[in-house]
């Protein structure tokens, strides 16, 4: 029996890492003016401007329903479309969050492409009705590494962004799991934003190594007109700002974003090699982030349960694992044994 | 000069106490579940219903300005009125959250005596109109402590609760200061909250000794049903939930809560007794709870920030210095001293 | 060619119809109080107490988008589900209004049988996901007849009421073609509404004979509380109101409104009748009120457009022919003979 | 005793007057296309540009509840500040509406200068605040003619209009009653609406002679992107739209809107001058519009209810009388004489 074996269930179990609640610590060492008006959230922010090379605009919200709705809402009137995949978590998890905070959008759902959207389907879908009676589209949303745990490439997202810019729609990066897919492509945050034409970022914190947050980046200064009201009537500006910005600044200056990411990715590459060439265990989509989604049979996965391990089967029944910044690679291996013991027990 | 002497600014000054950091570092110890399936949670939950001695519901999000729209907008509709003071925080610092939360719930601002609102003008004001053309007052909300730093006694609620249950209206306790309000009074919180009639109260964490959060307690559970939807859909669902709740049980188990309270009351009071009887300064409310408004001449505000002091002077000109957990008695001392001093200057 | 035939486009195309207008009329012949305390809007109300066999509650607004979704939102709160179908008029033709009045309830779609909703559809949707992640199923929402021209029998409303009443679900019924299923049914109001289980029907005047106007009939009274602030406030208060209730009078006293309806439906089933046989244009649907769908080669639609004949083919492809109190007997024949013709040209 | 004592309750006593009942009549003539693309919606547009003299976007809705509150949702976002007289309508009478279909905005209310808002108020209103913890002031809406009967003279409204566009405020008007402050000053629509710096009128029709119906007129482009679906979103698209327009075209091409407004102001003006000198009766406001406040002692009111006069006592404990285009000269007569002889009575 493993000691944490219920760690994989998401990647929210993790807790804080430490170059995140070194700086937290650091922050609560004396008081500090509130708001935003402390020294750490301007650094923070200039950590983001540094990151992404650019004079880009940061929000600094508690969680990503309030980021990706808030930023969506900015993007669009209550009687506009907000296009996106049918399995993108705006659509699937949120409780009607974007509908909530935009006063009514509505979100389009477009059939996907290994998962990911892609210019034809958005196209045919904007362009599917153009009366009154159906609200406007306005507004593409992608998952950045998506939630079936798959990565847009430069030229993917490029793609999608020219469409947008032809068709006078704004786009959006839902990047819960941003980093992981930067650490995928081994690419610059640059150059998988506002270089191949996304509008705003939600870059996502908790899944990254934080406690709670995520940064809300707009690159086209205009779109970010008032946002900071919107954050404060949307309940999303936190008095103790230094409290939700010093954890960034930890996270940035250190590099930790990255190497968290990183470490995330491995462990699921590992994972996926480890139990290749099982007869009846396979992965239901390639293993491009940190995720795992296993097809196996019924009996394998009640295995794995009666052995502790926690997983959800919400996606086609397949069962999912997560691995964040503090996932054990021990336990990883453990895991990927335990699998392959369970499926041969079946064979035979 | 003194060391930090900024920090009297605002009680969201102070940093995070250290029983609630203890307490939120332990649940950093290892991964846990998501949503509030943590063991933290639960254990904080419960310890908000040994605190108020009642089977009350409880809900843990980021900050005051969602705490009182959340609860508002579960206790009326977008048609109906809010009936406070006009200084409420809801009606002067909430950039319209309150209206935003709720879809267009209107705010109804009553005179009140000493800062605070009596039966007789919400009945008034209740009453003004019963026509469809106004929205049907359905709400009233007060502020415990009040934005002035007055304490509402037992009976000044229950007068209120008990005109309310007359009315029809519920009855909504912004309590953003309500641990200073129970220490003011000596008086359980239960004694100050559902046995004097209250229906619904947000408890305060920043200004008590948190990072961030505070708490929604609903004492009547119909009020209560499927307020957790609401708060998903409205982002403020924490993911890595124990963070938001385990300080919440350091701040309540170790009896912090009251200490804190207490800690920045006694300095308020320290503050007006050493300044009493100059001639050209004096309080412009009684100090009840844990801030002092000082009315001086402005060339004693202005001596005052050269000396480095920093304080606001937006209700109505006084200087308002607010004490927190943090509060250095030596500090306190200081600025009473400078006080003292920049008055006598004037006078000679 | 024909002198009108553009209008069997939509069944908005009508014009009032002579009972409307003349009661009109005549509460065009004086001045009168506002806002409903005129003597017709009370009328009105009665006639349709009388018309329903109940005390229900009356509400008269503006169009079908507002009664159904101020209905809908009576009914739920923002992070609700409604459940209806695919192809449900809330859901793919009023511009995301049931969102935009409910501030956010989502709109959950079913998979239809015959174009009409299953208590097993319903029941597989309302039961997928129980979790704070997703909306809260809470009212499921029928269109009687449907887009399609389909009518849901006694027993059919029956056993999806009795589906809500054990799920704890509310029941809306989208009755812009009310009157049509009455007609097609022979079926009293009340039979067809709240005894088979109907919390609230938006009863459509416009479709049935009126220049404007639906009714929005609570049968149950809690449901209908404050209603009458939610019309006010989301502008669907008339001033003149008598303008709003008096041809409804006209339509229900004079029995015009079952007579209308009787004859859409009569002119849709001629219709259907006279083109039965032809090699290569069939039915879509089985024509139960005053909807006629024709699936035909383009070649044949051509022709029938180059004709002169207006119609839509928005859903699936079909022509869709509807027919209102207006509908003229000879025009239709006229219609019948064309597509006849062209049928056979095409054969040739 | 008179015949029709009720009618100067308010001028939505009215009925349609024969020019815009002629102009429905005739549209209902035959069956037309929908949603405004029938002859008479485009014909009542054009009217409209004519009648101002510029290429304006003309929306037809329902009623001012709706017009001005869509109106004002399109000139500001949720959190934006919308500065007012404390009497405006939109305050005062329209149950949290611009609240509603804004998402939020709040409603600012300055003090008044003979019942009109003037540059400094608003001013210092706009001004006085510039934290994010405030809304944001983005828009002024003034009523023309005010709720109390003043009407603002072109260069008051010229000087408003220059503030905004130094402050980068919106300038809304109210024009409920707009038909009869054109009356007053013998002055074309234009010169007292985009030629003074006007964004955005609402036309009232109610008041002017329609049944029902206002027009939301915008005299720049850009600020009505859109407005088609969000009046479609909101409920305010009539699908008979000629039922709505047609009227309107009857009005505008007759000259009866101007009639109309005169006729009323000519009562108004008419009892004013016959009540002057009285010892106890003066007027509260001036009489520039159609309508008179009455101030006069509580006997003097019951002898008028009792010989059945219908009026409102809502400002200020005056007696409103209001005059619409149907008000009968000989009938005002009778209410001057009663006045006389009742104030008379009391002298006694």
């Amino acid at each position: 029996m493993h000691r944490k074996p219920q760690q994989f269930g998401s990647d929210n179990y993790a807790g804080i890492c430490p170059e995140a609640l070194a700086a937290m610590l650091e922050a609560n060492s004396r008081s500090a003016a509130a708001y935003g008006e402390d020294p750490w959230t301007g650094r923070a922010t200039d950590a983001f401007r540094t990151l992404f090379e650019t004079d880009c605009e940061v929000f600094f919200v508690f969680n990503g329903t309030a980021a990706n709705s808030l930023a969506l809402a900015a993007l669009c009137q209550s009687y506009h479309g907000i296009i996106c995949a049918a399995n993108a978590h705006v659509e699937t998890d949120e409780c009607g969050a974007p509908e909530f905070f935009s006063n009514g959008a509505k979100i389009l759902t477009a059939p996907t492409l290994n998962g990911k959207l892609t210019p034809a389907a958005i196209e045919a879908l904007a362009t599917s009705r153009g009366d009154i009676h159906f609200p406007k589209p306005e507004v593409v949303s992608i998952t950045q590494a998506t939630e079936t745990g798959r990565v847009y490439s430069r030229d993917e997202v490029s793609a999608i962004s020219m469409l947008c810019r032809r068709l006078g729609l704004k786009l959006h990066m839902d990047g819960a799991r941003f980093a992981n897919a930067c650490a995928t492509l081994d690419c610059a945050p640059a150059d998988l934003s506002w270089r191949v034409g996304v509008d705003v970022l939600c870059f996502g914190g908790a899944k990254n190594g934080l406690g709670l947050g995520e940064a809300v980046i707009f690159f086209d200064h205009a779109l970010a007109r008032d946002f900071g009201y919107r954050c404060k009537q949307a309940g999303q500006l936190a008095s103790k700002m230094r409290f939700l910005s010093a954890p960034w600044l930890g996270l940035l200056e250190s590099g930790a974003w990255l190497r968290n990411a990183r470490h995330g990715n491995l462990c699921a590459r590992g994972l996926s090699e480890k139990i290749q060439g099982l007869p009846d265990v396979s992965l239901m989509f390639p293993v491009e982030a940190n995720a795992v989604f296993l097809k196996a049979p019924a009996a394998v996965l009640d295995v794995l349960r009666t052995k502790g391990w926690r997983f959800y089967t919400f996606i086609g029944g397949a069962a999912r694992f997560m691995f964040a910044w503090d996932a054990d690679p021990a336990v990883v291996d453990a895991l990927a044994s335990d699998i392959v013991e369970a499926s041969r027990a079946q064979d035979w």
